[in-house]
């Protein structure tokens, strides 16, 4: 008789760092391989991104690249939310389509974590879409301590709702 | 022996319209008069009123005055939440203390909901301090139909906690 065994999660052997000014296409083509992300919100990747480059504090979004054999497979974007000194924006992680299920968007995470804690955070806010294609990023945040605050029915447009969710760190 | 009556809710007399640029010393004013802004939230104030002023469809800010006898007495700050088409932000509505319990907040709180109905909102947020400076303003949002859906203790600083409200509009 077979025993019961865990299947351990994936653990990514990449690096996770700051992105490099050398990433930025890298980083759009991740966000457009993905499927989810619409020419409206591409286009806010962008304009995040350039801010970004720009200078983090300043413009107050922080880019961070998954970078395994020499290319980036994911990316993180959190920041400060204005007015406050504890809470914080975890704006999107996207991993490759060729790059899922290996542990990339687990690896961001944790340094996402580590990064607002570093400076203080103790809250951590996602706005994310009710529909069938962001179904795995909500498992993920709640398989990453994320709690659902609420769901707004037809918050994006009809039919795509707004899900608010919120972490705090210990 | 005396009859339980209701007393009514004051129905204010004055008018709520778009901000007029002459009506900028005066929003200013009724900001700092509150007593509830500090100096960041009230550079905020002013950066909002500009795009405002510079134009409000441009800005993403929408501002509302109640006018009566001749000046303002109140404000509301309202406007589309980013990447939504149903989903509007209440960023401040705020009441000179000269004209407390007289209806004001609640004549503006009507424009505002008239206003992002006109537009095809459906949902409104309110983000607000959970300090005891803010109780009044709590209690008029929860009387106006808001439901609270988190309290996160600590998040705009030490002993100051976000408090995340949502309206529906039918």
């Amino acid at each position: 008789m077979a025993a019961l065994v865990d299947v351990p999660a994936p653990v990514a052997v990449g690096v996770v760092q700051p992105a490099l000014p050398a990433d930025r296409d890298q980083i759009l083509e991740i966000a457009a391989a993905t499927g989810v992300f619409n020419t409206i919100e591409l286009d806010v990747v962008v304009e995040l991104l350039e801010g970004y480059y720009r200078g983090p504090e300043e413009s107050g979004y922080h880019f961070l690249s998954y970078r395994e054999d020499g290319r980036v497979w994911g990316f993180a974007t959190w920041g400060p939310r204005p007015l406050s000194e504890h809470g914080y924006d975890l704006y999107w992680i996207a991993t490759h389509p060729s790059a899922q299920r290996r542990g990339v968007a687990r690896a961001l995470m944790a340094e996402v974590d580590a990064c607002i804690r570093a400076r203080g955070g103790g809250w951590v806010l996602i706005e994310t879409s009710s529909t069938p294609p962001y179904a795995a990023a909500r498992a993920f945040y709640e398989r990453c301590g994320y709690q659902c605050l609420a769901v707004l029915d037809g918050y994006y447009r009809d039919g795509d709702g707004l899900v608010i969710y919120v972490k705090r760190l210990g």
